[in-house]
């Protein structure tokens, strides 16, 4: 390392207890992580900083450094909140007896159409905020609240203004596939129509939006959609991903390998089949624990099969008001250890590299030279 | 209410979206809650304050006020961590197992022994700090990490140090009784005559301290040691707590309920024998919801059938190193109702009045004329 090289350097973060790089834990003491121009510029032994300035160096002793934490799968931005149905499935009753009877996510629709623009930011940069607090620097959300064309469009204003007016970078989802509204209740095919003839093409033009995502699952969308959907999203040069196999199994693995998708999500009930499928693909398995515990789904995705057939496995928290109103990415990582048996070096991976590959980034979720300057320092010993 | 009686009043917290008075919430949009001295002075409708300093009137539209949270259950002063453990769990190990090989608890002592006081004093008011950020005005703080004289004393003087030190109210409880010390190993009555000969004399001495607490377990203590702390603590007029029924059935609540315990905790094996021995009682079930899911342990303790027989029901973190290291006490109250089937109405009662009842105090966790001024207001617009 020449001194013209440390003379560029705009920060160091210094001797570590514990650097995560992304993919496994190393001894940090008698390394350093430095920047220069946003980027990571090295990553490596230490080197005496004698002449550098000391106000840019960031003692780290006794901390961990990783990269920015990247929560994959949020619905942040909704209206109103579903605290009495909580109470309602506290006292017994069903996830999707609520929905079949015109809550659940029906319910978050009303309140987010007759929410006003204003009232989803301060509400969405709020809970950015809080996730920010645990580490999280990337968060995908998803719209799927509007459900038609003027409410989908104001989520995705939303998201473009949270994109450019807060720190976190946010990857936007078109997700207007949630469930069918219910002025589309007898006429399924008249809403892909809209979703595909008008509501896609408007967020295709975004440049917040990366992702087509559908929720195939009785009571919403099945294969035949998902492929329209799916075809449309291709010819519009957008990637897609599913929820998949959360609540009863459809078979939909082999469709989300087929088209490629970034990452299929829940996984509750996938096989040994969808766990080979998916290894031989490109397709990152999103799971998501904090939705059992507020569902009282016993059923678990099978976490260890896909890791140990080397599937890429992400966490996340999932953020919704109805089935995980979790901010906290740092929960689904302690679930994922406590209900799925992953290791505490599988769950780090699962928010940094994995959930990179889950959202098609390359620039971030590792500590390598020439990616973002995109890190952050935990205060505690070890991870 | 005269002027004069306003003219006292230090701090107007007004017209919140709701209140919770430490049994039931009430709409608040038109009542008000008033302090002076250091107590609330006034809670009842709204007056007007035209002539009342307005930099003294906190505006609380559309947030919730509630009785400071009492978190009456933790272990929040320990050396090192047991995350090493957390993993091997993960994997399958179980909480007995590295109890008997001379890991859990022992680890715990192990590191609390070798850290000073400086270490541990830093350490828990960093746990202190994060749980008050989640509305949390009054812990309860068992020693039990010495395991002989002259470390459950450091244990002691730190609880005394942060009482006096930090804005929170810390309530200590003497747990020399946590497990049996490895040199005790084969002297378990020797080991007791140092608790009641030299341990629990000093701690009686020290103002911190309220209570005596056992953990009557398999590998722990039995009923007789009980009993003989218990004629000890009433001898030195400091009241008695128990960890009974948590992971086996040993017929314990009836000696506790003898001895008037201000509460029996975990309770995950109690019978409804049990439950009407309470109900007769001034002893409060706390219950532990996430040591449940830290041990993968599917017995639940039967908050439901407490409830409907009247018992008081307390929840609490149980914030330790091995079994539960939550310091968010929101975290037991959403557990109270995702996986014990509480009310949202039971589980703020549980971290109010019956917390308060817990720990045997009548100063706090409600809403009331002559209580201390200790209140937190929640920025979200429901409970």
């Amino acid at each position: 390392m020449s001194k013209n090289a440390i003379q560029d350097w705009d920060l160091v973060l210094d001797a570590p207890n514990q650097f995560f790089d992304g993919y496994k834990t190393v001894d940090g003491q008698n390394l350093m992580l430095a920047f220069s121009n946003d980027r990571i510029a090295y990553f490596g032994p230490r080197y005496s900083l004698e002449d550098f300035p000391q106000e840019q160096i960031i003692d780290c002793r006794g901390k961990i450094v990783t990269p920015g934490l990247i929560d994959c799968h949020t619905h942040t931005i909704f209206g109103g909140n579903r605290a009495d149905e909580f109470s309602l499935r506290a006292a017994g009753a069903s996830y999707e007896e609520l929905l079949a009877q015109g809550g659940g996510i029906h319910n978050t629709v009303e309140c987010t159409r007759s929410a006003s623009f204003d009232e989803l930011f301060h509400d969405a940069g709020k809970r950015l905020a809080t996730m920010a607090r645990f580490g999280v620097t990337t968060v995908e959300i998803k719209t799927g609240y509007g459900l038609d064309l003027k409410n989908e469009l104001k989520m995705l204003r939303v998201l473009e203004s949270l994109s450019t007016k807060q720190p976190l970078t946010c990857i936007g989802t078109c997700l207007a596939a949630h469930v069918l509204p219910k002025e589309y209740a007898k006429n399924r095919s008249g809403y892909l129509d809209l979703i595909v003839n008008e509501i896609m093409p408007r967020f295709a033009e975004s440049e917040v939006v990366s992702f087509v995502d559908v929720f195939v699952e009785n009571n919403a969308f099945d294969l035949n959609d998902a492929r329209r959907l799916f075809e449309r999203a291709k010819a519009l040069k957008l990637e897609v991903k599913m929820h998949a196999e959360q609540l009863s199994r459809l078979g939909s693995i082999p469709l989300a390998v087929e088209y490629d998708a970034a990452s299929v999500d829940h996984l509750e009930y996938i096989t040994s089949e969808d766990i080979s499928l998916l290894e031989a693909s490109n397709t990152v398995a999103v799971l998501l624990p904090s939705c059992n515990l507020y569902l009282k789904q016993s059923k678990r995705a099978p976490a260890r099969q896909l890791l140990e057939a080397r599937c890429s496995v992400a966490l996340s928290t999932d953020c919704n008001p109805g089935s995980s109103m979790v901010e906290n990415v740092l929960v689904a990582m302690s679930l994922g250890m406590m209900t799925l048996g992953m290791t505490s070096e599988e769950v780090w991976k699962s928010v940094t590299s994995q959930a990179a590959k889950a959202l098609r980034l390359t620039d971030r979720g590792r500590l390598s030279a020439g990616l973002r300057a995109d890190v952050v320092i935990f205060d505690c010993p070890t991870t």
